[in-house]
């Protein structure tokens, strides 16, 4: 199904963004779990649009309500649904979207998807606004798994060309993640951080923008969940990955380095640590070997193409003419999806290693 | 489930390295289509070890047998197994893995997820081997889809970073994809070619191993195809992609080189060509749009880490005892497996366009 | 996934009786299909509590709400969201169920399942209630198959021992399929009918309830539809019809008397029709062989157990405390869930018929 | 997909009567679990032909190899495979079937489903024989509940209305589901068995065929498994028994009979018994509410229709010219699916338990 992930929980979302209504429902959420709504809304609020101009300009709380599966402050097991109102929506500025399709964008590909009877308002379901529902489940995930002890941070590791620090995987604690993830612009090198906003706001005074990596980690995730071939850990956190919006790579471990790597370089060497368990000293492999945890941290990184609605003029098509065109695209969009994007990887991921653990024996 | 890959189409493995047999079970493929078995022979023993320095010294003739589906030469409609034996198994070299997990293979956390009980000879089910029969099934969605015009052709991008020509897919025609998967070491330039091969002999004969990049192509692919979020292309692609034993990255067009891109120079501009179609003058989105084919060519690659059982000593764990030893890893092992990856990440991709194809109208 | 059924279309029901709001999410419906509310309101009302005493004095509008997939009265081809709020709650005739489970219901089964945690308020996610989900996704699916020819139409064929003439699935038409769904109390001897209502009143006046048959017939479901063995029409109607509250069985053709008869009179001879249609003479077999449609009439009966909800005095247990206790159960309910049954069996029938049909080449 | 079931564990079945083999892939059943080889073949033969007239002439070991997935008498939690080869086929006898469809058959559907490729020779994938491997997925499923204390065992309720008693699952126990299982005619009252062998052979020297029913109990399944909805343990069943050729009725609990009972009749009244757990003193549930188990024996009855394939002439079409003819089937067929359909039931129900014990806390 085109917008149901199925797997031990399923997410299914729904939604356009000029409609009435996003929302998701998450099918086989254990139960009695206890979710901080505070929490939750402070997720979903570093994915909200950022008061700054790294952003779109539009302006809505993105509050979900939930209408299912919850019953003093607890999940029941059953379906839980949640939905987030459209409220800001200035469909006016999407007119001639209709005929002029966006270079970049699913206007083309969605037409003949859906024979021209998708919502093209805004986007549609194909919005960047549909991973607030992708960020709801994440959320609640993430509140389950770090009950566990299982903690999952993101940062922005480049934006058009300037790198923040990598991740230490081998060193990062809980503290770190969490620190991580409240900041405002989630970097770990403050200074490259300042840059990336300053190259942000350059490309958006140009009317242009930019595109960047997230790289995520998890931490205390136990040897031994996932399986081999197609249900791996990295298969699963893939099929979640590639529904965001902007996505064109995504690497575990050392990833696409592997290609300039020997054997005896990239192999990760087990040692039992002083606390007696099986460790590896390095870690290449990301956390996982043969689709399966490896008890190391999980490491990954995600590219996100630049927003592909730019003001700056741009040669195009009228689907309806079958004419080349010029298009001026008008509405409100982000310079740069990355920011956002931080938290939305950090759901995918919390969203799979939740679905996965399901199969843990002492979960 | 673990070795089913459920789509419009699905694809069951099953096996181990040194078991009786290993094979698949194809459903839901189109009934009346003429299989080419010399064809699917050809495509067979494009992943089998190579009579060179460049791959295993284990030879299997590797044919597979097939077990219904399939009468007078053409589907059935009903299920389509395919076995083949194992025949030249040495699992004497074999003896000491159980003991001693190697560092960058599955021996460990197999061991964890099955409980000691999974079948460990030659890596069992985690084995490159299992490859040949999803190169059965992508060779026989290759097929069906070539009768439809969509041919889909790799080759090694990059070898312990010594690079080959990349793909330009803008280009790129049928002739030149069915001549790139004919070479016996597929690489665009010969040269390039020459030095990969002179590396992984070199690395060999110190008992190591090199990574690299796979890349490819899919042309006549028509626009419309996929769906938004958790069904698009990429994500059925990387589905399949990370089912394959040593993938650590994926990704799509310009992939993770987006990152250092601005819209402008990464956003598509589509017009009308000569023969009355919308076309796009560049493809950086590599074809998918949305999730959604463009008819642009698909384009993708796949980085391979280098293969963990080299010769060469590797600190490692006795699990059973607990305490660190040196292995020395025996048994016959591709220096380099991105030769042999070829054609897998083709039937990878072949069954991913063939599922998705089911959907389209005029299939 | 407990309350997703997925299949070509995909189906999740989410909510509780006493929840804020319950509700449904189609996914994969054909793009551009028009929806006439007033028809679909007209279906959901036919499920609606009566306004005489054969069912609960509980009294909603029930009507949906549609939140997404729907534009300019067509589906887009996205997920379609429709809500349903609950008004009418009067959970206070529930207070003492959390402790006595009511016998026949899923309060004692589901606090083990949910250990304690699921909603129980008004049966919450095992309400009947939850039939009115199904019912909006069964209304879509009627019209989209109607407007294809196929119609499914159904009614009560027993009532506590009383029975209805049974369809004869021969010589039905569509104007009497029609006719019969109008029905205030679908039966189609009517004088059978005011007895079973007399019946059901009387068992309402001494605080009973009473059990009875739904028998369901579609016609022009074209040949060649459905599969062997796990996706026959049969398994795929199973699946749903075992989601509705109640059912204790079903079958098809002539069902369980088959048990009674020789294969020379159970066998329905075919024959080239005067159109040059081949046909069957009688249709024991149901429309069905196989798992696949004959082009006959499919035909099925579906048996509801008496509402288990009575106001007589009952012994059950006291979960919290484990003794035996009486209970007397208060709240409005149903006397015989049969009459408003009618219309979510077609529901599950047309829900199955419309995904099996995308598989169909001139859908 | 057709022929695969997925769920907790999924079971893909492939394979055509007079191909070279049929099959099972059965993915993700728990490792360590010893499986008696012994034991396994007595399942599997209770469902090969009879040595008597009650059954069809032909003869085949039909012990099935495994391939895969079975490793020193365990499994090892990976893809487990078996093969069963085809043997005594006689193909010849089927000659006039790919012209003359026979009634009751899926001829006729199959050739429309699949467009006149799929293998007509001994009904192809349609064939009874397809049972073979479910009995393998079932018969190992039933070893790894038996050692949970989980025990299954079925009955020939009914043959041509010649009726044995019913299983009466309040006091039903281990010996006596064993006891049933080991009849060569397994029914509860010997008196009726020799009366329906009679009838069986007496149809049988007419050409003809009976049908009937199979009653079947599970014992000892603890309450809590299941879910409300779609995935309910009725669901899951059925799914799986209208897999079975031949199954036209699937009824639980009291089933059918509800439709004559009053709600205080058929309510199964709770009480905390001696040993201090909650039971009840009636079973007209059938042991499952709600979906879920509620610890007491599940008991369920499935019809089967007579074998179609009788040698009385019967009225038919001739599909390739589209004119009416006489067709007399040749062949060896069952009288009578019933006495070897026994095993089937319980494999599918066994199936289906150890897929939902699998969410059980403790399994």
């Amino acid at each position: 199904m085109s917008s149901i992930w199925n797997h031990n929980i399923s997410v299914s979302i729904f939604g356009e963004s000029h409609g009435p209504a996003i929302g998701v429902v998450l099918d086989n959420v254990p139960a009695g779990e206890y979710i901080d709504m505070d929490k939750l809304s402070k997720f979903m609020a570093r994915r909200a649009p950022k008061k700054n101009k790294t952003s779109t300009q539009r302006r809505e709380k993105d509050m979900p309500q939930i209408m299912s599966g919850f019953l003093n402050g607890k999940t029941t097991g059953t379906p839980l649904c949640a939905f987030i109102n459209n409220t800001d929506t200035h469909s006016q500025d999407y007119k001639n979207i209709s005929k002029l399709v966006r270079p970049g964008h699913a206007d083309y590909t969605g037409a003949l998807r859906y024979s021209g009877f998708n919502d093209v308002r805004g986007g549609g379901h194909f919005s960047g606004r549909l991973t607030a529902p992708l960020c709801f489940a994440g959320a609640v995930a993430a509140q389950i798994l770090e009950r566990r002890g299982i903690y999952t941070g993101a940062h922005i590791l480049e934006v058009h060309g300037i790198k923040d620090d990598a991740i230490d995987s081998i060193i990062i604690d809980r503290d770190q993640i969490v620190k991580m993830r409240t900041a405002e612009f989630p970097v770990i090198n403050e200074a490259k951080g300042a840059e990336m906003i300053k190259d942000i706001e350059k490309a958006s005074s140009f009317g242009d923008s930019v595109g960047g990596i997230v790289e995520c980690v998890s931490i205390n995730v136990p040897a031994g969940i996932g399986s081999p071939i197609f249900e791996g850990l990295e298969n699963s956190i893939a099929s979640l990955i590639f529904g965001i919006p902007a996505v064109k790579g995504l690497e575990f471990g050392v990833g696409f380095n592997c290609a300039r790597m020997l054997g005896s370089e990239n192999n990760d060497e087990f040692f039992v640590n002083d606390a007696g368990h099986i460790v590896t000293r390095t870690n290449n492999h990301g956390g996982i070997l043969g689709g399966i945890s490896s008890g190391m941290p999980i490491t990954l990184r995600v590219a996100f193409k630049p927003t592909p609605s730019i003001s700056k003029p741009q040669q195009t098509v009228d689907m309806s003419e079958m004419k080349n065109e010029t298009l001026n695209v008008k509405g409100r969009h982000d310079p740069c999806v990355v920011p956002r994007a931080v938290p939305v990887v950090e759901a995918a991921v919390n969203i799979a290693l939740l679905s996965h653990m399901l199969d843990y024996p002492n979960f």
